[in-house]
Formats: structure tokens, C-alpha cells, sequence
């Protein structure tokens, strides 16, 4: 039998991530059990976390298990991800070695590595994570690549106990200004979990170029097909959170302009009123709103919406401790 | 009932610190507790440490708990600290964000956050801490801002431990020399644990303008009152260090030319004799020596100084251990 | 009686190591334990690591323990070394606090302190540790830095793993290519551990400069003599090949031109043919191939030799696990 991995939502039916979502809630309710004692699961931040590494730090602690954090080219060496390599540049070491080693040490390898943003068409292929996976021998977990779906959990656990049944709720995830041209990683899991729960879903960005990639496009629309829901592309903003029950916002860079990002810039810059406000809220049908965090306030959305009782971002924070513990449980419970 | 945080020893009635310091007794005699049994603190550090990093892991794992060290702007996201901000700067996330996720996550949440050594008239706000502390909906501990609390805890149990009783003993704080402008905190903090204990204090620096900030001066001066010491300022150094029980020493930047501190360094290098050697140390009656590192030999203390009978930093560095873990201990036995 | 510290294999009898190899290999059956129950070490990297690191943080949290990880002079202060200076330069701290505080917090403490590549005959003091070890009243543990003593367990136990009795096997340590001037650590240990289990050494190297230093030489000679072994050098790379049992490579520069980089880097650029390949391997009888790690594909050795089944260094690697649970174990139970 093959060892499954987490590396998208997408390798998990419908009713494997209720099952997840369902032991998350257990978990929030009980914070505390054994089903790592004794284990351990290392974890690689090839870019900043705060969240991600206290929630998995923490739910390792608190199942009785013990996370060791790697920051590979700062506090570890550098590392190769091509295979037949001559190695004469910065990396010390491959990843064939890397891999196989960790698998020795811990029971779970989780991995966060960012797009390098030069050419999407390289990062799209998400080489870090797929050569972990390649070469490890225990399960590994994305920590965020180019989706990111411990998140995606976290919000849907999130959205079900603020709204319980999320059938054909109208959902909004919405492009909003940020100085720099963030990965498209959250926005792409927004898409496939929330297609996957068959809500009705409108991608709202300022034009065509922020559409996101078709690969999440496409299994968006099979998503939403499978599930009874829908997902549509809008640049209308009144229309998009009109009767809206769910606004989720993120920024992220336009594909077309990957790597060009100077060029992309003024595009950017002309659609810093797609910031998340209290009259667009008001559109909404008492819409929820949520972020995965880190946000920039009067940025991205305004102190009132951050402040407001219909805010669950720190809800859904909380919840990636318990959606993690989830999956680290359900990692090593498979059959060796 | 109002959380209580644990900022300053200000806050805490002198019974509340007697009780600390023999609950700190009692754990250095025995380490080992379950007071934090599965719970968590995250340390977040702003500047580096050694011995504090280290106690307050160690502590959190000697009594059941974990610890979880950040380094944000490092290992973490940079934070805002300012309400109402448009962060369209450096900071990633905004202070409220931090500290409510956090607080979803951990137990409690320990701060180090210097002063910037620009404007004292912001430093002396301690904006950071009071940001953690403002959101937060767990307990705050000060791992050094522009007071050391935890510090001064270590070295009471330290003085103690070596005196016996306190009360009317000659306390010296020494200024000395230290190439660099180093922040008041430990300095403010040793007037006014020293002024609570009953001491007789002498602050002794080169010049008025190395007196310590009027709050903390006023704070010494009505603890000394309340608690039948007394609190004076000396800049002759054989007057001060004459008959002294307890010679404590500490090298600061002089307030009157904070951020300007190119101009502070000739008098600085004027008073480098103020190094703390073992003609001074004569002086006193059998005085007792301590720092609370780290320390620059040689150009603070002498040699002979740091290894003497009387210098007890290293037991003062140790008791960081143990009354930490009684602050952690306490602050999680208050009524949720 | 004396401390004992873990510093170099050569403080340890043939028996003492024969008894480290069977406590590991028993780890190994039986990863956890309650040898360090409520205690806990510090790891202080004043170089990168990740296997080292990983191992030894787990290896703590296996026996029921808790490893402290400081990078100082990166998230603790700089530290100075030598006695009696004047401290005015970037070092905060000195070795004689950061030991005696550190051994009043914790059980155990671990050093990788590399040399610094400029003067050999300082370098060749190993400053560092032993500056640990003087002022440290708890046992401190080598982590690498003019010699590697816990890779040599390591290595010495996945020998044993795939060869059993290692009397007079033929071992070649080959040097072999690396764009830079490597640590002699690991060349040092491999002479060091192969002779004192009798083995009969080759150490092949493009010229006489690439010699070790003649202390570990000597040693050499001394454990070969004691133990039935031998040791020599060669430069015929055919001829240290044929017949081989263990083939072991390591990269370093050449002594001679030690601080004087520039200058070995045509020698070392003409050797790029020291490179581990099939052929060489086919020299061998039936051969082991192992290396430290992290290694260079294609540059130290080639994807086919790192990838076949006589390639042991991910099995040594592991091995670092359970030796140093050994070490550790071993260092604790000595009388106080």
C-alpha cells in the first residue's frame, strides 16, 4: 500500500475531510491526547511562520509528541532539489539524503516552502514538496507551497461552526491590495475547499490577470460539479458580495506578470479599494469575514471588519492547531 | 476579576513578592512540578538572549509544560504595534492579530522587547508589552523591556539566600563602564525591587545626568518609604561603596543624551574607572557582589572580582530558573 | 573523581567504546527510554547543523529529556573564549559565566564549534570546548569541531551492522574533492575510530599536504599498534581501492596552505578525480561506501555509489540517533 502523504486536499474524497474536520472539533474540545507520544515530526520553514510553527510545535506537545524546527540554509545547510545535479553551487546537500535521513530521525516530515516568484511556470510544479515527498519514507505535510491545505481545514472548520451546513452558501473570496505580490497559495485552497464543500463560490479580483491559475480553476469547477455547488469569476464588486454569507480575502500577485512584478505594479496599485470594508460588508446577508492571517490592517480590510463580531480569523487561526493534530493523527495511524 | 499580568513587580504588594521568592525556594529545591502539565508559553523575543531563553524553556519543561520560542521580523512575521495604522510598511501583521491567536494557542506569552534607543520618550511608554498585554486573553510575563522583573526576582532570592534578612542593608547600584549605551532596565529594577526589600540604597553613577528616570526614582523613593528603607544618589564612589552589603552593578546609557549618543561617549570613556575591582570592593563591609549578565570582564568587573567568594552571579543566573517557573505557576493559578 | 566529558574517542578505552556501541545498538532495538527523565541538555551550534541538531533533540525527548538549542552570537550573545582579556571587542559574555550558568540550568551540555579556518596551529588547540570543559561542572559532549567523536560511534556501529567483526578489514579514508577547504573533523575521526578497531587503514590523499595533522597520526599509529591493526598513506588510488572492505570519504584542506586558501585551490582543483565512483567501487571487495554527510552529489561521490546498496550513509546517519543516546545515557550515570 502507498504511503499517503498531505500534500492537497484534492488526494482526499469528500468524506476523508469531513472525517478530519470531525476529529478536529474532538480535538478542540479535548486538546490533549497520546496519539503522537513518543513520536515526532520535523519541521521545515524554508520561509517565516508564527502560526504554523506554534500550532504544530504545540499540537505535537499536546499529543504527546515532539516537533523539531529546521530552517535549512539559516540554522541547516542548503539544500538540492534537482536530481543529477553536479553539485557545485550553494546547496551542501540533496534532498535524496536529506530525506532519507529526517525519515530515519522523525515519524513526520511537514514542509513549508514559498514560490521563488521568477517564473511560475517552474513553481507551479511545487518541486520542494514533491521531492520530499518523492524521497521520505514517513508522511509528509505542506505547510504551505502553492496551496496550503492545513489552512483550508482551519477555515472550514471555522465556517461550519459559525454557519453549520455550508451547502450552496454564497462565498466570496476576494482579491485585496497588498503592497508586494503574495503567493497565490491560500487563494488557490479558498477555491478547491471551498468547492469541495459545495458552497457557491465567486472569485472576485480587479481583472481577467488575477484569475488564478486553471489548474485550481478547473478542479474548482469539477469541486464544485461533484459537490452541488458552483464557482464563478466576477471584477464587479457590489454584485460579488451582494447576499454574500462568506467573505474571505487574500492578496496575491497576477499570473501573467509573474516575475515582472514592477510591471504589475501600478495594476495593483489602481485597486486598493477592493480593501475589505464595513459598506461592502454591509452588501453581504450577515456575512461572515475571515483571513488566514498574517493581514495588514486599513490594508487589506479595515480595523472595523478586523474588529467586528463577524471577523472569525482568529477562530480559524485557533483552529489550525486542531485541524494539524488531525492530520498528524491520521498520518500515522495508516498501516506501515 | 481583571487578568493579572506579570509587567512589573510594581504591580505586586510585597506579601505577593514574599511569596514568590519562597515558592522559588521551593522549587529550586525541588525542580521537578506539574504545575504546567500540558500547558504552553510562547517566548517571544525581540532582542537575543541566553539566559533567559534557556531558564524559561527549561522552567516550562521542568514543571510538565513546553515552551515555544519566536523571534518575529526573524523567524516570524514582523509586528505592528501601533492602533489605527495603515500598514502599508514593514510589519506583516498587526500586535491585536498576534496576541489573540496567541492566546488561542498557548497559556501564557512571555515578551523581551528592548528599547530602540532613539526617543526615551517613547521607549519609556514599553509600547510592545503593553500592546501584548492590551490584546492578549492570557497572562503577559516581562522578559525585559525597560524593567527586568524576572531579574530582580532571581537576584532578591539570590540576596536572601546569602543575607538572611534585608532590611537596612547598604544596597550600592553601581553605573559602570560598558563601551556601548546599554538599556536601563536592569537598573530601574534593581531600585525598585532593592527600595521594596527595605534596603538602604545608593545609586551610584559618574555624573547627574546618569540618574535613572524620575518614575523609577520616585518609585524607589516611595517603596524605600513604605518599607523603611531609604534611597539616595551618590556620585563619590568610595563614600558609596563604604560599608556596603551588596554591590550591584550594571553599565546604561545616560538619559539626557539618549539617541544621541555620539555625544554621550567622551563622557562615557571618562569613566571607565567606575569598573567595579577589588580595591572598591574592600571598601564595603564583607559586601556581596552581583551582575545580571552578561558581563564584559575586565571592562565592568575584574577578574578577581567575578571569581571571589562574594560574587554570587552565577546564583543569581541560576534563581532566574526557579522563580520564573513560580511566576509562570502563579500567573496559571488565577481564577479563569 | 574527575568529571568525564565526551570530547574525543581517545579519553575512551576499546572496552568503553565496545560498551557505547552495544548501548546504541540496543537504542536502536528500543528507541526510548527514562535515561534523561526531567533532565536536559544544551546544544550550542556555533556552526549549522541538521542531522546533529535533529539527533541530539530527539534523541533527549526519546529518553524522556529536553534539549535547549542556542546559536550564540546569532540568538544569544558572543562569547569570549580567552582568559584574562580586557573585553572591549564584540564578545558580551565570557566562556566562564555562559559554562557555570549553563551547568546550573542544565544536565549535560553539547558543543559544535568548528575552527576558524585561519591560523592551524590555533585552531589545532580547539579552544572552544576545552574552554567548555574547564569551566563547565556538568559533563560537556563534542559535537563536532576539530574532531566529530559522535560520527565515529555512529560510523563504528553501521560497520559493525554490515560487517561484524571489523578486525583487519581493509578501510580507506579517501580524500575527495569540494569546491572549499573542509574541517579535517571528520578525517581526524575516521583515522581515530578505524584504528582502535583494529582495522588496517589506508588514507588516501591527492599529496603528502593533504596528510592529517601528525597528532592524529601519531594516534593513529598508537591505536593501530595496540589494536592489530595498521596505518598508511597513499596516494595510488587503484591501489588503496583494491581489496577494500570500507571506503570512506571525506573532503579537507590541505594543512600546509591552511588560511592560505587561494593558494591550495589549483591543487585541489586538479584532484577532482578523488570523485567516488563505480569504477573505483569495482576496485573493492564487495566494498561499503559510507560518508558524514551533508555530501555533495557528483562532486564527492556519484549518484550511482550514493544510491547503491553498498552505500551505508544514510544507516550511519541514523545511527547518530542511538549513539549519542548512549553518550549522554553513559555521562549521566557517572558518580556526582
Amino acid at each position: 500500500m502507498a504511503l499517503r502523504h498531505f500534500l492537497t486536499t484534492q488526494d482526499y474524497s469528500r468524506a476523508e475531510i469531513d472525517t478530519l474536520l470531525e476529529q478536529a472539533a474532538a480535538f478542540k474540545r479535548s486538546p490533549r491526547g497520546q496519539q503522537l507520544a513518543g513520536k515526532s515530526v520535523a519541521l521545515l520553514f524554508f520561509n517565516p511562520s508564527m502560526r504554523t510553527r506554534t500550532s504544530f510545535e504545540l499540537g505535537a506537545f499536546q499529543l504527546g509528541g515532539h516537533a523539531i524546527v529546521l530552517s535549512p540554509g539559516k540554522d541547516a545547510w542548503p539544500i538540492e532539489f534537482e536530481a543529477g545535479t553536479v553539485m557545485e553551487g550553494e546547496a551542501e546537500e540533496h534532498i535524496a539524503e536529506v530525506a532519507r535521513v529526517l525519515s530515519r530521525y522523525v515519524d513526520l516530515i511537514a514542509v513549508r516552502a514559498f514560490p521563488k516568484f521568477q517564473d511560475w511556470s517552474v513553481d507551479r510544479e511545487d518541486r520542494v514538496i514533491k521531492a520530499f515527498a518523492r524521497y521520505a519514507t514517513v508522511p509528509v505535510i505542506n505547510m504551505e507551497t502553492i496551496t496550503h491545505p492545513c489552512q483550508e481545514l482551519a477555515h472550514a472548520l471555522a465556517l461550519k461552526e459559525h454557519l453549520g451546513d455550508l451547502q450552496n452558501r454564497k462565498y466570496v473570496l476576494t482579491w485585496t491590495y497588498h503592497p508586494k505580490p503574495l503567493n497565490t497559495a491560500v487563494a488557490n485552497s479558498a477555491l478547491l475547499i471551498a468547492t469541495k464543500l459545495g458552497m457557491d463560490v465567486t472569485l472576485l479580483c480587479p481583472t481577467p490577470d488575477y484569475v488564478l491559475d486553471e489548474r485550481y480553476m478547473e478542479a474548482g469547477r469539477q469541486n464544485a460539479a461533484r459537490n452541488g455547488g458552483s464557482l464563478k469569476v466576477s471584477h464587479d464588486i457590489e454584485e460579488a458580495y451582494r447576499g454574500a454569507h462568506v467573505v474571505y480575502a487574500k492578496s496575491w500577485g497576477a499570473l501573467p506578470y509573474f516575475g515582472r512584478w514592477e510591471q504589475e505594479k501600478p495594476v495593483r496599485d489602481a485597486h486598493r479599494h477592493f480593501i475589505v470594508d464595513e459598506a461592502k460588508m454591509a452588501l453581504t446577508d450577515h456575512g461572515l469575514f475571515s483571513h488566514c492571517l498574517p493581514l495588514r490592517r486599513n490594508v487589506k480590510a479595515t480595523d472595523a471588519v478586523m474588529d467586528a463580531p463577524y471577523c472569525i480569523a482568529i477562530d480559524e487561526a485557533e483552529n489550525r492547531l486542531h485541524v494539524q493534530k488531525a492530520v498528524m493523527a491520521s498520518l500515522l495511524a495508516q498501516p506501515a
